[in-house]
């Protein structure tokens, strides 16, 4: 074998694909920025298309032979870190996807654009009947991969997988799900239901401490309406100062925020705008530029590959959430970015503090909207839809009796029940789009950037006194080289642990809450 | 041959090559709206990609061996009329694209994409030295495929036939570039060399008369600013007005506006803005919307066959300048538009009178910028760039002197000369996209336009009348009817032969202009 020829036939082959990848993510960005009403139907059957020939792509016998040839002799060939980590990363996902045969790829992609335009509507018009056979169909076709992916294993788990290697829900039977991946068993990642389970009593603790507050903050800067294009040019400012860069990417209005990219140097975020709630559009955009930064910090060279790819969603999200609250919502935060940002408000924000901003950006109140979620109550958001999804891939609860389920939840968890759907069950674009098993990556996320925050004070010292002179470059500097620069090379779970000292763990983060909300309710 | 089979094969193949295609608009359209300016260069590669995937699914040779059987067997089928000129056409393009090979398509198609790049580059920096090698290396392939499908030919003739179908600039020979296609001599478009002499030598004469004019309009009206935000929804309704629809469509900002499909559901326009000069926007969106109106009124059943294609650029111009002229620079559109549209600018059009809006929009002045010039200067700018084209092409004229060449043509024909190289030579975004052959089609548009008017006040009767009441739709309707509906079933020629009763002939536009500037001018 001609290792370096073979090599280089087996990466061409996977860039390649990767055009066809980004070409898709533009049809899908496009479908939420400002497709016309009636385009839909044409749109869906574009990506079907796309998605049909980048499966093809992907378990094309002479790339999976060559792939083959390269990872049984991978010990042999002397390649270099990035090279060995992406054709193991590579054999895997072709493990993975050779089990699914492109009609069920193409069905999901279809079955997917056509309920995330269901549940636009839906949502829209508060009509659950109107997404309901679309999420039925969904999560028939989701088992159905999920079946393919398991191998008699847990179907959630083999869901999971796609999104945070390693991850498990299921304690009583580790890893039963990867059988058939390379995956080492030493690295397998942590068992969530466990360390969910933890955090959720750590918070449970901190919520009760926090009702004894004398002087609770009132919420009542935010109250301010401000004008929306005047919220545009803010947010255009606020992602540029952190350090997101519009050479390499753009930020554009939707209904549900989000972060895609398009090629090596285009990555775009997208807010959607409340006059009424500056916060909405604002720490959506921070939390957006969190994860273009990361995109935007992966090696160029490597862009397709494994090596130049995001580790997992855990460890996207730990970026967004780091920008969004460890820096966002930081008092040293609002020290530097009020007086900036008052005057950019035409007035309107004239008499603000730093301090008053700090507190009410840190109000903490349990509440019905996931992504509008304070971050001591956030978790118990995931937690209701982590449960939910492994009972609706299991059916234990089925399609029809899922918005109760939902209200119930909400009620024993937060003690608020939807008064409707779009503030109910209809609110997350996520299982219209097929994504299942995505939610906790957001709570590992949460864990993540406490760890790596508290990482980046052992390394770097003070970062609230950067944060006071808008100094966010050292940070992101640290992060580049710690997180961004290794792609998907290592695991989720070996990265965070190389970046941090420590496996994953829930102290951190219940460490820092209780630090910051201790201090904005003066207990 | 099972006959039926067949021909569902040949429609299906060629209706998943206009999925390929209607994705690549995409890429192309996004390109034009906001690419961030690093992404560039990975666009390009995209695009290519798919140009390459297309052309390959243009020449497969399953998908030839059909379309050949079926256009052997075309009389003895039974095939409706649609059904058979799709057939035709189809078999005529593939006789086409054999003759490319995909490496040549390739490259053209990234020469092309960065060709426009560093045009964007080159007029907003004024600095020629950027696009001239761009240029070069365009016109040498585009060289390359008029030698391919010219088969010894006239090489120019061969690349306007992709534009207008029949069309000939060599009178000495007639349609010796398109021996090899299918095209019965008879239906052979009219030569452009002659037509365009004598429309050249008739405008003149107005020219001379409108000199004499002792109340020529000033062009005041248009010297009034208006916020570009109100000008934005002001377009929209404009657009909305005449018959655009934005469930199908949208319209956007560019730099060059254009207007491009994306699907049967999907054509969406852009303009460009200025705060300065209300008509730059407004007029390019009546130009676009009339455009879009044309995409939007084809069959849909269609869509991606010739029976649901356009019918050729000349035909598609037709409609565009027919809304943003014969309707938009009236003067009963005006009398129904002023107030309106006065309502939309928040004082700033408070004293505005309809008749010196429609005097100022007919204002004829000589000058540099072809999408600004009046309708009676227009042309003249498009036989300078006929003329530059052709001699580019069989090389009588080179690249490196074409500024100069430009300028000496706008001094001889327009009795101007560009001050520099962005209101000059890189005004048009054509070039760089490789559209050479493409420039005539604009005054076939002029001339077809009028040549269609003259025939619906025939079917219609008082259309002034209908526009001074706001009513669009009938107008809509009759193009509908006698241009939209037939997609590219017939050639243009005899496209417009049918509507209008009568072939390609320059007097209806003279005549035309005649009427409505003697007016203009109180002559």
């Amino acid at each position: 074998m001609n290792a370096p020829a073979e090599l280089e036939r087996v990466f061409q082959h996977i860039r390649e694909t990767a055009l066809l990848e980004a070409t898709q993510a533009l049809l899908e960005w496009d479908e939420r920025t400002g497709l016309p009403s009636m385009a839909g139907e044409y749109r869906a059957e574009q990506i079907t298309q796309l998605s049909g020939m980048i499966h093809e792509r992907k378990i094309d016998s002479a790339y999976s032979q060559r792939l083959t040839s390269l990872h049984e002799n991978l010990e042999s060939l002397g390649l270099n870190f990035a090279q060995a980590s992406s054709i193991r990363l590579l054999y895997r996902d072709f493990q993975r996807n050779k089990r699914l045969p492109t009609s069920l790829v193409q069905a999901i992609s279809k079955a997917c654009v056509l309920g995330q335009q269901a549940w636009e509507k839906a949502r829209h018009q508060d009509d659950w009947k109107l997404f309901k056979p679309h999420l039925e169909e969904i999560m028939k076709l989701k088992r159905e991969e999920a079946q393919l992916l398991a191998d008699g294993g847990n179907l959630y788990d083999a869901l999971l997988d796609q999104y945070e290697m390693g991850a498990r829900s299921d304690s009583s039977k580790p890893g039963q799900g990867r059988a058939s991946t390379d995956q080492p068993a030493a690295s397998q990642g942590a068992n969530l239901t466990d360390v969910f389970a933890k955090l959720r009593d750590a918070l449970r603790e901190l919520l009760t401490q926090l009702k004894g507050s004398k002087n609770p903050p009132t919420g009542a800067s935010w109250k301010t309406p401000v004008d929306v294009e005047k919220q545009k040019s803010i947010n255009l400012w606020a992602a540029k100062s952190i350090g997101y860069s519009f050479d390499r990417g753009r930020l554009d209005e939707t209904t549900h925020p989000f972060c895609t990219t398009l090629g090596p140097n285009d990555c775009r975020i997208l807010t959607r705008y409340d006059r009424e709630y500056f916060p909405t559009a604002f720490y959506g955009t921070l939390h957006e530029a969190g994860h273009g930064m990361y995109e935007q910090g992966l090696p160029t060279d490597w862009y397709g590959l494994p090596a130049g790819k995001y580790a997992g969603l855990g460890v996207h999200e730990s970026q967004s959430r780091l920008w969004e609250n460890m820096v966002g919502r930081s008092e040293s935060f609002w020290l530097w970015a009020t007086d900036k940002i008052a005057a950019q408000t035409g007035g309107a924000w004239n008499n603000m503090k730093p301090r008053e901003l700090f507190r009410d950006a840190n109000l903490v109140s349990p509440s019905l909207i996931r992504v509008e979620a304070d971050e001591a109550t956030y978790n118990m958001h995931i937690l209701i839809r982590f449960e939910m999804e492994q009972r609706l891939i299991s059916q234990e609860l089925s399609v029809g009796d899922a918005p109760d389920a939902w209200n119930e939840r909400y009620q024993h968890y937060l003690g608020v029940t939807p008064p409707n759907y779009s503030d109910g069950i209809l609110q997350d674009v996520h299982w219209s789009a097929g994504l299942v098993g995505y939610f906790p990556t957001y709570t590992l996320g949460n864990l993540y950037a406490a760890q790596l925050v508290q990482a980046a004070k052992r390394d770097l010292g003070d970062l609230d006194a950067m944060f006071q002179k808008g100094e966010f470059v050292p940070l992101l500097e640290w992060l580049r080289h710690q997180v961004h620069a290794h792609g998907a090379s290592y695991e989720p779970a070996e990265l965070i642990r190389n970046a941090c000292g420590r496996p994953l763990d829930h102290q951190p983060l219940v460490d820092y809450l209780r630090q910051k909300l201790f201090k904005v309710y003066e207990i």
